[in-house]
C-alpha cells in the first residue's frame, strides 16, 4: 500500500442526487475546505465540481488524487467499458452518465471510485465507529434506503455492490393498507421505510411526527427486520444507522428490540443486546465526504 | 503467506452432524486417503478421528497442519475462551464441544478452522465452480440451509459466521397451510425449505416426489428468494447451490426464474440471466473435505 504523505492534498466528491459535496483534505481525514453544489443536470454539475477543483489547485497546489463516491447503481467493475457510470438510475437525466470519466479527463490522477454508502462505511471503519472492527454495514435510511458493507476491512463489491434496500420484510399486522412506494418492488424495504414512505403514508412531514406518533413502531419493526437480516447475511460485528428518518432516536432502542425478535435467540451472542451494537455513525454527516476522502488515499498507490 | 510444499501431508476433517469425514491429502487438493466415522457422542466420535490420523501418520510421515470444516454454529473469533467450540447447536450431546482443542491436544501443528460451508466456498473458489472470482455465495439445501460467503478471497466471519438458513421468506400462495419445522423461527427458510420441511409438508421422501411435483414450484420459489436476497445483500459474483435436496435439477432453472420475478429488473446485470450464475458446485460432494484441506493449507504458515 502506497504510504500516504500527510502534507499531500486529495480532493473529494459525495455525488447525491440533492447535493454534491466537494473538499480538499488530508489523508488523515481532516478536511481543509469544502464546498456544497446542488444537483442539476450532469453537464453543468459536474462542471461546477470540476471548477471547485481547478481554482482549488490554483490556490494550494496539486491534488495527489481524488475520490468520488456516488449514489448508484454504479458499474464498479474495472474491466467494464462503462466502469464509472451511473447506471439505471431514476434520477431524471443521471441514468447512463459517465461520472467518473468526466472527472478523469478534467484531472488526470489517481481515482478511487464507489458507492457513497461503500465510501461512508469506510470512513466509520477508519475514523468512526467501526474502527478496530474487521466487518461492519453502513445503512443510511433517507430518501431511499441503502448500505456499504466492510469485510475485512474492505468494501464489498462483487457482481455490482450491495443493494441492500430493496430486501423485502413481513408485513407489520398494523400496516397492511399502505402500498409502499418503490417503482420496482413496492413493498420492499425501502418502499415501506424509508422517509417519503413515512411521509406518504401518514401524510405529513418527518418532523411533524412526534416521538409518540405508532409510526415509528412500525419504521423499528422494519428497521429491526432488516437488522436481523443483516446479522444473518452478513454477521457484521456492529451495524451503523445513519440518514434523515433516523434523527428521530427514540428508532434505536425499538429497532434493537425488533431485530431481537426476529432473530428468536437463534445467535446467541451477547454483544447483540448491547446498546452499541446497533449505533449512529460516529463521523454524523460527514461520514460521506470523509469516505469520499478515504478512498481518494486509497487510490493514490495505484 | 506460507507457500505450500507440494510433497507434504496435510490433515482434512469435514466435521457434519452425520458423519466425519478425514483425509490425508496434499496442498494441491489431492486426497490421498479419506474415511468415513459416523457421528455419535464427542468423545468416541473424537476417538476415532485421532485414531485415524495417528495411524495414517505412523505409515506416511508427520502431518504438517490440519483444517477443520465444522456444523456450527461456533466460536471463531480466535480471542474468545470458546474458540473453536461447536456452540448452541440443537444436536444432542454436541453443544459446547471443543471440538478443535481436543484435536489440538492430540496434534501439536497449526490447525485451520471454520465452518463447513466456508471450507466448502473456498475450496469451491480455489479448486471448483468459483475460480478467478472475488465473491461467491456456496448454499448447501439438505437436512438444514447453510451457505459460506467469499469476499475478496476470503471466508466471512464477522462476530459468527452467517447464518443464512434463516432469513425470512414471503410465503408461497399454495403453501399457506404449512407452519414450518424450525424450532427457532417456525416458517423462516430453513423452517419451510430444507430436505425435512419437504418430507414434512408432502408425508413422503424426497425420492418419492417425482419432478412434476408441484412441491418443486414451492421449493423453487423459497430457493429464488435466497437467490434474490444474496444479490442484494452480498451482490456474489456466482451463487452455487448443493446438498441433497439440489439432486432434483429442474430446481435450477425454476431458482433462476424466480430470483428474476423478485428482483423485478432492479439489478440489472445481464450476468444474473446467465445459467452459470446459479450453478451446482463444481466440485460435487467433495467441496467438503477439500474445504478442510484448504484450511488446513492456508493454516500452514500461520
Amino acid at each position: 500500500m502506497y504510504m500516504n504523505n500527510q502534507e499531500e492534498l486529495y480532493g473529494a466528491v459525495e455525488a447525491g442526487g440533492t447535493k454534491f459535496m466537494c473538499a480538499l483534505g488530508r489523508a488523515s481525514g481532516d478536511i481543509l475546505e469544502e464546498v456544497r453544489i446542488e444537483t442539476r443536470d450532469p453537464a453543468s454539475t459536474l462542471s461546477q465540481v470540476i471548477q471547485f477543483f481547478r481554482t482549488a489547485e490554483a490556490q494550494r497546489g496539486q491534488i495527489r488524487a481524488f475520490g468520488v463516491g456516488a449514489f448508484g447503481p454504479l458499474e464498479l467493475r474495472r474491466d467494464s467499458p462503462q466502469f464509472g457510470f451511473i447506471t439505471t438510475t431514476p434520477k431524471a437525466g443521471w441514468a447512463n452518465t459517465d461520472l467518473l470519466g468526466t472527472l478523469k479527463r478534467a484531472f488526470a490522477r489517481p481515482f478511487g471510485f464507489d458507492t457513497d454508502v461503500n465510501g461512508a462505511a469506510l470512513a466509520e471503519w477508519r475514523w468512526g465507529a467501526g474502527r478496530q472492527l474487521d466487518s461492519l454495514v453502513y445503512v443510511t435510511v433517507g430518501t431511499g434506503i441503502g448500505a456499504g458493507v466492510i469485510h475485512h476491512g474492505r468494501p464489498v463489491h462483487g457482481l455490482m455492490h450491495p443493494e441492500i434496500g430493496h430486501v423485502r420484510v413481513q408485513r407489520h399486522p398494523a400496516d397492511t393498507a399502505f402500498a409502499g412506494i418503490c417503482p420496482f418492488h413496492g413493498d420492499c424495504l425501502e418502499g415501506l421505510a424509508c422517509g417519503p414512505a413515512l411521509v406518504a403514508r401518514t401524510g405529513h412531514s418527518l418532523s411533524e411526527a412526534g416521538s409518540e406518533d405508532p409510526v415509528w413502531d412500525i419504521e423499528a419493526d422494519y428497521l429491526g427486520q432488516l437488522c436481523a437480516q443483516l446479522v444473518l447475511m452478513h454477521s457484521p460485528q456492529r451495524i451503523l444507522l445513519g440518514g434523515g428518518v433516523m434523527h428521530q432516536e427514540r428508532l434505536f432502542a425499538g429497532i434493537r428490540a425488533r431485530m431481537l425478535h426476529w432473530l428468536q435467540g437463534y445467535v446467541p451472542h451477547p454483544e447483540l443486546q448491547e446498546s452499541g451494537f446497533i449505533a449512529a455513525p460516529g463521523l454524523g454527516a460527514a461520514a460521506g465526504i470523509k469516505g469520499a476522502l478515504a478512498l481518494a488515499a486509497d487510490s493514490a498507490g495505484t
